[in-house]
């Protein structure tokens, strides 16, 4: 996988509001995946947000690796996958992490207003495509 | 995450053609995911079938514990995860195994037939489904 960052047209398919699957570990070395949203940052950092209920929230303070792959909508045989580490996992209190996730994916705030929300960022170390023209 | 086998409505669910990204560790624990077919066999194994030169399949040989989630095709706020271990790795020396698969998909073998396939089966033992009702 390549270990310079992901060139224009990668980060280009990475800007779509495209369904997602992110990859953990729990504490025993398992992994776990699970589908989510993801919004690509001007910085190149990848936004996730969780419930603040999850466990999986106290296994990424542990290990902090995880993969996301990201799928073509409507043509899932082109997919791109980044794997790296969750930095800065820190609260939502005003829910802005969770409505600029929402707003991305569905056009509108968050519909859930009374549950703690938790922001983290995905620093990009390593990359692939499939299917993706340059 | 119930250590239950799955009930009939998630074995229902795994039983189409989905969108599936299946996940497993590098050597030094880093999660890795990629995009995937999978097949529910009737005896509630998962078949998965890799290129053989994949680097994956040596990783997977080391550490054979995956996750797999299933997204629904057209609302993948719908989806189910699985965690397991990926059982009897081997040839697919006739590709019957990713013919299998193609045909699940696509409803034709598999059009490349000049590389060597390798079968695996994920014996679940832990899932979760989202938005699914029962």
């Amino acid at each position: 996988m390549p270990h310079t960052p992901p060139p224009p047209h990668i980060l280009d398919f990475l800007r779509g509001p495209n369904p997602a699957v992110i990859a953990s570990n729990r504490p025993d070395g398992q992994p776990v995946s699970v589908a989510t949203w993801y919004l690509l940052e001007d910085d190149g950092r990848i936004l996730v947000n969780m419930d603040e209920s999850r466990r999986r929230l106290h296994y990424l303070r542990r290990d902090p690796r995880v993969s996301l792959t990201v799928l073509a909508e409507h043509n899932w045989g082109t997919h791109v996958s980044v794997q790296g580490t969750l930095v800065d996992l820190s609260s939502d209190p005003d829910l802005g992490g969770i409505d600029k996730l929402s707003r991305h994916y569905t056009g509108n705030p968050y519909p859930v207003r009374d549950r703690g929300r938790v922001n983290g960022w995905i620093v990009i170390e390593s990359w692939h495509g499939w299917q993706i023209k340059g």
